[in-house]
C-alpha cells in the first residue's frame, strides 16, 4: 500500500511552486538584505514583494506584516509584545483550547503577576462568544482567541468576541496558523489587531511565519538586536523562507475556494465510510463550523495510539503533533466534556492538497479493519 | 567586469553541498518532527544527526546543542536566558564592540535594573583580557565576549577572560557567529558555557542557528510554547535549515585549514595591492590575531560609502551590514580611538570560499581607481 499522509494540520509539504520561488534565494541570490549593494537590494526587493503577497491574502497593508521564525514566535510576540506596551492593563483573556504557543506565553505573564482567564468551550469545541465577552474587564489588555482549532478544526467566533473587546479598548489577537489557506481569513472582517501566521501549516517551509500588527497598535519586540522589521524583529531576514511564505499566500488565494470544496467532500466521504464500518464512531468538534480538511473522530473502546500503530503507512495523529509524545488525553478533547477514557480513542485525520479519493478510501478501510481487530471483532 | 562579492561577513552563499543535503527536507521529507509516525521519525533522525555534526565541530556533546532561528535569537537566549536563571547576580560584563544582538539584550536587562559594563578595546580592536577580568564582580552573572569581531576580524581573548570569569563562578558566553568555520572554535579550549552560532555566516542558510549550552548550565527559554529542544526552544523545528547547518559544520571541519590559509594569502595580497596604490591606507584591527578572510581598511580623505558607490559590481560594506543604512561611523571602528572623520573612510572586504585571485586583484584596482578619482588624483 502507498503511504497516506493525513496529518496536514501537523505540517504540510512545501508546495512545489513555493520551492521553485524559493530556489533562487537559496542559491544564486545571496547576501544580506540590509546591505546597500546590489546583492542586498535584490533580497530586500524580494522580501517587500513577499510582504505584499501576505498582506493581500489577509486584506491588510504590507507594512502591517512582520516576518518571524514561525507561529510560536508570532504568538509570543503578539501576546507578550502587546501586553508589555500597555502595562497599566493587567488582565488577559484567552481560551482553554489554545495551542501551547498561546497558553504558555499567557502562563508566563501569569507568573509575572497578570491575571489570566481561559474561556471554556461547548460540547462542539467552540467558545461561546457571549460568555467570553462576559469575562472582559476594564483592565483587560488583550484577548487571544485562535481562529480555528487544529485538533478538532472547530472555527471560533473571533469576530463576535472582537466586537465586544474592541468596544472596550481591548486588543484582539488571533492565532490563524490553522485557518489561513483553509478558510477565508480577513483581518478587518475578523476585527483583529494581531494575527499569527505559520508557514509550515500552509505549504510554505517551516522556520518562517508572520505577525499581522494593525497600524497604530503599540507592541514591543520580543528579541533585542539590530532594528530589522521596523524594529519589531531583529536578526537577518530569512529571505528564502519569506519568499516561500509570500508564494504560499499567492497560491492559497488562488486555490482556496476549489480546494476547500474538494477537501470537504473527501473528508465527508472519509467520515461516512468510517462511520458505516465503526459502530459508535463519534465526531469531535463542530459538524459545520469546521476547517474543511479536518476530521477528528473518537473510536469506541480503543486507544487512538494503538489504532494508528496497526495502520502501517498511514500518517495521522491522536492529539496535536506538537505534544504527541505525551500519553495523557488531549486537553482540547477533554475540554469539550469528553471523559478521558473516551478522549484517548481520538484520531485526527487532516487532509491536504495531495489527498486523493482512493487514498481516503484506503485509510478508512485500514482504520476500520484495525479497529475491528482491536475491539475484538476481527 | 564580473561582479565580485567580498561581503562574506555580512552573509555567505549557501554551499551547494549544504543545499543538496537540505533538498530532501524541503521536498520529499515533510511532516512534523514531533509526530510519532514514519514521516515524523525521519525528520527527528535528521535533526539528531545534524545536532551531532554541530557538536563535532565545536567539541561538545550533541545534547549541549539547541537549535534556534539564528544568531540574534541565540544571543538573546544565551544572555537573557542564563541571567534569568540566576537572579541573585545583577551584574553583566560585555565589550564595546559586540554585535547589536548582544548589546541590545544587555541594554534591555540594564533597563530592568541590571548593572552592565562594557570593556574597552585597544587600538587594534582587541579587549585586554586583564582589564576585562578586572571588571568582574562578586555579583557578575555573565560575561559575554564575542570570539571575533565581524567588522575588523580581530580575535578576542575569550580564553583568558573565561579563566578569570569561571574562577569566580561567572558564566561565559561567546558569540562565535563570525569565527565558526573561519578559525578553530573549541568550547573546552575557549572555556565557554554558552556559544552562539549563526547559519548564514558559515554557508548554511539564514533562519537557522544554534546555541551551545554546557551541560549543567541553568538557562530559561526565551520563547514560551510546546517543549521542543529539551524545553529550551519551542516551535516546530526547521528540519531543512537544521540539516543545512549540520552539513555546513561537516564541510567547515573538512576545509577549514586549507581555506583559512588560502583566504589569508588572498587577503594579504589584497592588502598589499591596495596599500601600494593608496598612500596612507590604514589597517583596522589586529594585524595577526584576525580572521583570515577579513580586511578592514581606512581610505584617507574619502567616505567609504562614496568609494563603494563608484565600484560597480563590487559588494563590500562600510560598517556591519546589519546597520549599514545608518550614516554615523561604525562604533566598532571609533572604539579603537579612530576619529569619526577617519572612521568614515572604512571599507570592509571579507573573502569567502568562492573568492579567486583575479577577482581580488580586480577589486583592489577598482577601489584604488575610485579612491584616486575621489581624492582628486585621477
Amino acid at each position: 500500500m502507498e503511504p497516506v499522509y493525513l496529518d496536514h494540520n501537523a505540517s504540510t509539504p512545501v508546495d512545489p511552486e513555493v520551492l521553485e520561488a524559493m530556489r533562487p534565494y537559496l542559491a544564486e541570490h545571496y547576501g544580506n538584505p540590509s546591505s546597500t549593494h546590489a546583492y542586498g537590494k535584490a533580497l530586500r526587493a524580494a522580501i517587500e514583494r513577499a510582504r505584499g503577497q501576505v498582506a493581500q491574502l489577509i486584506g491588510s497593508e504590507p507594512e502591517e506584516i512582520v516576518f518571524t521564525s514561525g507561529g510560536t514566535e508570532s504568538n509570543n510576540l503578539a501576546i507578550r509584545g502587546s501586553v508589555a506596551a500597555r502595562p497599566q492593563r493587567r488582565h488577559l483573556l484567552t481560551s482553554v483550547i489554545e495551542h501551547p504557543a498561546t497558553l504558555r506565553p499567557c502562563a508566563l505573564l501569569q507568573g509575572r503577576g497578570y491575571a489570566v482567564e481561559h474561556a471554556a468551550v461547548d460540547a462542539r469545541g467552540q467558545v461561546v462568544a457571549g460568555e467570553m465577552a462576559g469575562l472582559l474587564r476594564a483592565d483587560t489588555a488583550l484577548v487571544s482567541l485562535m481562529h480555528a482549532n487544529g485538533e478538532t478544526g472547530t472555527v471560533q467566533p473571533v469576530q463576535e468576541v472582537a466586537v465586544a473587546a474592541r468596544a472596550r479598548g481591548v486588543l484582539v489577537h488571533s492565532d490563524a496558523a490553522q485557518s489561513l489557506g483553509k478558510i477565508e481569513v480577513q483581518v478587518d472582517q475578523l476585527g483583529v489587531d494581531l494575527l499569527s501566521i505559520a508557514g509550515h501549516k500552509m505549504y510554505a517551509p517551516v522556520g518562517v511565519g508572520a505577525l499581522y500588527v494593525r497600524g497604530g497598535t503599540a507592541i514591543e519586540p520580543l528579541l533585542a538586536g539590530a532594528g530589522h522589521e521596523r524594529g519589531l524583529r531583529p536578526g537577518t531576514e530569512n529571505t528564502a523562507g519569506i519568499v516561500g511564505l509570500g508564494a504560499a499566500c499567492v497560491i492559497a488565494g488562488r486555490v482556496l475556494a476549489a480546494e476547500s470544496a474538494r477537501q470537504r467532500d473527501l473528508r465527508d466521504l472519509l467520515w461516512r465510510r468510517l462511520a458505516s464500518r465503526v459502530p459508535g464512531l463519534a465526531l469531535n468538534g463542530h459538524a459545520e463550523q469546521r476547517l474543511p480538511n479536518t476530521l477528528s473522530v473518537r473510536f469506541p473502546a480503543v486507544s487512538g495510539n494503538a489504532l494508528l500503530a496497526l495502520c502501517d503507512g498511514l500518517a495521522a495523529s491522536t492529539g496535536s503533533a506538537c505534544h504527541a509524545a505525551c500519553e495523557t488525553p488531549s486537553a482540547v478533547i477533554t475540554a469539550m466534556g469528553i471523559a478521558d477514557r473516551d478522549a484517548l480513542g481520538t484520531v485526527r485525520l487532516s487532509l491536504g492538497r495531495a489527498s486523493r479519493r482512493d487514498a481516503i478510501e484506503q485509510a478508512a478501510d485500514q482504520l476500520a479493519a484495525a479497529w475491528n481487530r482491536l475491539a475484538g471483532r476481527g
